[in-house]
C-alpha cells in the first residue's frame, strides 16, 4: 500500500481456475493491472485445476471474463494478444503429489527464460476445506521454501467459528509462517474503506474531536438489496453475522475506532486494529438478546419487483432460522472509545444498497441561540462507502433570511466529483499488494480469531433458539433492530446519497419508529 | 435578530431622504420588508431634507429607486400602491427649530390615528457633521425622551480618529443613552457574516479546534475590484484602513475570534466582540512598518478594462498619497489565541471581488504516510462572504488508485445550493432590526473606540511618511504585503470561487511570490 515502484517479476497461480472468482475477479483484475503498466514486465498467471483444459480454452475463458467485467475492456484489440501468452494452464488434483511435480517444473521453466529472483504468489481460489491439503502440497514439494518470495493468499470465509479459525490457521502454520500468508478480506481493498485512514489521519481538523468527548455514537451499515441468489446452500450454514458483520464490519469498526499509527506497515496497521478487537466488550450471553437484533426477510417488494421470501430460496431449508439480517451493539473498552457506542448492521433484501458509517457527534454543550431558531441537530460526519463513494458532513447554519434560524446543510466531497478518475476494483488492489509483498489490508491470524471470538456468544446465544424474527423484503429489518438503538434513545439514520443536498432533506433522515418492519 | 414577532407600530424618519443611500439602500429595502410581512400594520416613512419636495415628488422619487434596486421589483404593479401611501415627506432645515416643530406635529398626526404606542426611529442618512445638531434638535424638541420607544440610527464612519470618534459619541450621549444608539456597519447585516456565529456555536464539531492549539493562523480578505469612483473626495482623507480595516475587518476578526456567547443578546454579542478588541495586542510605533504594508494603485487592467491610476481620479489630489490597499498582521493575547497571527487585507482594484475568511489549520502533528504519499497539505475552513456565500473545508483524502496517495479536495456547501431562497440585503436585516429594537448587530461606542484605538499608532506612523508603494490595478496589492507574511513563512491563499472543486485547483492556490506586484 505504501510502495510505488512496479514489482519484482512474479508468478500468480491460481488453485481453482476453472470457479466463478477466477472468472469474475481475478482475471479481470489481472488484466486491468496489467493495462494500467503496474505489473513488472516479467510476469505469468498458472491456472490449474482439476478440469481437463488447454492453455488456449483457458486463455478464451479469461478474454470472455475480462470482456464482461474489466474496466479497460476497450483495450482487448490492442492489449489482449500480449496479454494472453502469459497465461499458463495446468490439469491436476490437489491433493496427488504429481499436482506438484508438474506445478513445480512449470513454474521452473518460466522462471529460467527470466533473469533475477521471482516471486511466486499462489492464490487458493478454493473451498476452504481444500486449504489444507494444498498448503500441504506446496510444502512438501519445497514450492513454499523461499520465504520473502512465496506468498499463499487465502479467500474467506477464515472458519466456520473461533475454533474452526484457530484450527484452519494452525494448519496453515505448519507449513509456512504468518508472514508468508495473505488472507483476503476484499471489503478491506475499496477505495473508500483505505480512505478512512486518510481522512482520519491526514487531516488534523477531526482527530481532535474523533474521542467519547464529542462523539455520540457510531453507526456501520452495509444494505444489501439482493436476496441469497445461488449461495443459499453457503449461506444458509453461514448467516449474517458470519457472512458480513464478523468480518467486514468488524473490519470498517476498527478503521473507524484504531489509534494513530506510527506508520503504514503492514504490522503496525494490523496491530493498531487488534488492539480495537482487544478492546471490544465481551458479550455476556445473558445480555445476547439486549445488545442484538436477528431476522430473516419474507417476501416482499424490492424497487418495484415481488420477490420471495428467504425459505423459498434455492437450496434454503424450508424451515431454515438462519438470520439474513444482524444488528449489534458494541462498546470499544478504551480511554478514547468508553461510553460511546458502536451499532452494527447488515442484512441481505433491504431497501436499497448502501454501505456507510455515520460519526454521531454531541449536541453542542450551550444552546446559545434563541429558543426558536432550531431543532439544533447535532453533526454526523458520514463515510460513504458505496455505492456513492465520499464523505459527508452535516452541519447547521444560518439559514437566509431575516432573523436567526438554523437549517441542516451538508458539506460533502464526491470521489466521482473530486477526482475525475475510477477507483481501482478492490481485487486489482489487493492482487498488486500481494505482487509487492505488502500485507497492510490482509487479515492476520490474530485479527481473524479475534473477530470471531466477540461474535462466539452471539452466534451460540442465537442457536440455542430458533425464534427468529421476520421483516418484509424491501423494509430496512426486523422491529427488533429499531428496539434494540430505541431503547437508547437513539435511532437508526437512513442512508441518503451523497448528492442530494436540500434543506429538507434532513427533515426525512431519521427513520420514524413505525411498524411493518420499516424503520 | 432573536425575535420572530412583527415589530409594533413604528415610523422611520431618514434625514437625508433625498440623498443616495436613502433612494438605493434604505427605501428598496423597507419596500423589500413590506412585500414580505415583516413590517407592522401600522408603518410609515417620514423623509426629511432641505430640498423642497412634494409626498408626491418624494414617492415617484421612492418608486424609481425600488424599481431599480428592489429584491422584489416584480411585485410593484400590485404593492406599491398601498406602500407609497405610507411615505410623507418634510422640507427643512436640521438647524432650524421650526423643522423640528414641523416633524413633531406630523408624528403625532400619524400617530393619533393607530392604537396603542409607537416606536419612532430617526434614521441619519447623512454626512457624519450633521449628527450633532440633528440630535441636538431631536432632544431639544423632547421627540427623543420616549427611551425604549425611540432610536437614533447613525451611518458610518463614525470619527475619523479615536479623538474624533470619542467626541462623536460624548455628543450623542449628551442627548441620549447608548441604548438607543444603532451604529450601522452594514458589513455586520450580511448573511454570511451573521452565519458565522452559527457556524462556531450550532455545530459541536468546529468549536473543540477553535484555537491556537490547531490553527495555525487566520487570513481575513476584502478585496474590491472596483477603484475610488465619485468618492475620491471622501476617501482621499479616509484611505484602506479607516474606509474598511478599522471598521469591517475587525467586525469579521471579532466574529472569529470571539468566546462562545451565553445568549445572542444584544448586550452579550457586543460585550463579546469588545473582549477581542481588548485583547489586541497594540501595535507598536516602532514595529508599524514590520506589521503593516500599504499600497496606492497604479493604472492597470481589471477584468479585460484598462483603468487609471488612483491620482488620476476624480477629486483626489495629484500627490495623494492615501493608501488604497491595506494589510497587517494583529495578535489575539488570550487564552484561546495566543500566538496565532490573524492577517487582514482590504483593497480597491484589486484582481477581483471577493472577501473571504481562511482559518488555516496546523499540519498533522504525526505524518504516519509513506513519504511519496502527498505534500501534506494543512486544512483550511474558508469562510465565503462575498461574492459567493458559503464555506469550504480543505480536506486531504485518498487518491483514488493503486498504492495510498494522498490528494486535496474540498468539501463545502454554498448558500445557493442549499437554500433555495436569496439572501436578504444587510439593509433590511439592520431596518427590521432597528424596528424591533435590537442592537445585536450594531456597533457599540465602545466596539467603535477601541477598534479605533487600534489602527491608531499605524495611521499615525503612515501619515509621518509618505512613502507609499504602488501596485499596478488588477493584481493582489503592493510587494510589501507579499513580504509582510513572507517575513512569518507564510503566503496569502489566492481566493477561490466556492464551486469548483477540481483536483488540480489547489496547486495553483498559493500565491506565486513573484514581482509585478502580484502575490
Amino acid at each position: 500500500m505504501s510502495d510505488f515502484k512496479r514489482p519484482d517479476s512474479g508468478i500468480l497461480i491460481i488453485f481453482g481456475a476453472g470457479g466463478d472468482l477466477t472468472w469474475r475477479k481475478l482475471l479481470p483484475a489481472m488484466y486491468d493491472l496489467y493495462v494500467e503498466n503496474f505489473l513488472p514486465d516479467n510476469v505469468a498467471i498458472v491456472g490449474l485445476d482439476r478440469k481437463d483444459m488447454t492453455d488456449k480454452a483457458f486463455r478464451k475463458r479469461a478474454k470472455d471474463g475480462v470482456e464482461t467485467f474489466s474496466r479497460f475492456k476497450d483495450t482487448l484489440k490492442e492489449q489482449w494478444k500480449d496479454f494472453e501468452e502469459k497465461l499458463h494452464y495446468l490439469t491436476g488434483e490437489v491433493d496427488s503429489d504429481a499436482t506438484y511435480d508438474l506445478l513445480s517444473e512449470k513454474l521452473s521453466s518460466i522462471d529460467k527464460v527470466w533473469e533475477g529472483e521471482t516471486n511466486h504468489m499462489f492464490y487458493l481460489a478454493t473451498p476452504p476445506f481444500l486449504i489444507e491439503p494444498i498448503s500441504k502440497g506446496l510444502a512438501t514439494s519445497h514450492l513454499l521454501d523461499a520465504e520473502d518470495r512465496t506468498r499463499i493468499v487465502v479467500e474467506k470465509p477464515f472458519g466456520h467459528d473461533l475454533a474452526s479459525a484457530k484450527e484452519l490457521n494452525d494448519k496453515l502454520l505448519q507449513y509456512c509462517p504468518e508472514t508468508q500468508i495473505y488472507r483476503i478480506d476484499h471489503y478491506l481493498g475499496k477505495e473508500t474503506v483505505q480512505n478512512i485512514l486518510a481522512f482520519r489521519f491526514a487531516n488534523a481538523l477531526f482527530e481532535p474531536v474523533w474521542d467519547r468527548r464529542y462523539i455520540d455514537h457510531v453507526q456501520i451499515t452495509v444494505a444489501e438489496s439482493v436476496g441469497v441468489g445461488h449461495r443459499g446452500g453457503y449461506y444458509d450454514h453461514a448467516g449474517a453475522l458470519r457472512d458480513m458483520v464478523q468480518n467486514h464490519l468488524m473490519q470498517i469498526l476498527c478503521l473507524v475506532a484504531m489509534e494513530p499509527p506510527v506508520s503504514f506497515g503492514a504490522e503496525e496497521i494490523r496491530s493498531r486494529k487488534v488492539d480495537v478487537l482487544r478492546a471490544i466488550r465481551p458479550v455476556e450471553p445473558e445480555d445476547v438478546f439486549d445488545v442484538t437484533a436477528r431476522g430473516q426477510y419474507d417476501d416482499g417488494w424490492v424497487q418495484g419487483e415481488h420477490v420471495p421470501a428467504y425459505k423459498q430460496e434455492e437450496d434454503v431449508a424450508k424451515r431454515s432460522s438462519t438470520e439474513t439480517f444482524a444488528a449489534l451493539k458494541l462498546h470499544v473498552d478504551n480511554w478514547r472509545w468508553r461510553g460511546v457506542p458502536f451499532y452494527l448492521r447488515s442484512g441481505k433484501r433491504l431497501t436499497e444498497r448502501v454501505s456507510e458509517v455515520v460519526i454521531r457527534f454531541k449536541p453542542v454543550p450551550h444552546q446559545a441561540f434563541p429558543s426558536g431558531a432550531s431543532q439544533f441537530e447535532p453533526n454526523d460526519v458520514v463515510i460513504h462507502l458505496q455505492p456513492d463513494e465520499g464523505i459527508s458532513v452535516d452541519i447547521q447554519a444560518k439559514k437566509p433570511g431575516l432573523g436567526m434560524r438554523l437549517g441542516a446543510v451538508d458539506m460533502h466531497f464526491s470521489y466521482n466529483e473530486a477526482f475525475h478518475q475510477p477507483s481501482p476494483e478492490a481485487y486489482e488492489t489487493l492482487l498488486l499488494d500481494v505482487f509487492r509483498g505488502d500485507a497492510t489490508l490482509f487479515m492476520r491470524s490474530d485479527q481473524v480469531e479475534l473477530a470471531w471470538a466477540i461474535v462466539m456468544p452471539i452466534l451460540q446465544t442465537w442457536a440455542a433458539s430458533e425464534d427468529i424474527d421476520n421483516y418484509d423484503a424491501g423494509t430496512w429489518g426486523p422491529d427488533s433492530a429499531t428496539e434494540l438503538i430505541a431503547r437508547d434513545g437513539r435511532s437508526w439514520l437512513r442512508p441518503r446519497r451523497l448528492n442530494t443536498h436540500h434543506e429538507s432533506k434532513r427533515e426525512s433522515k431519521e427513520h420514524a419508529s413505525s411498524s411493518k418492519g420499516e424503520h
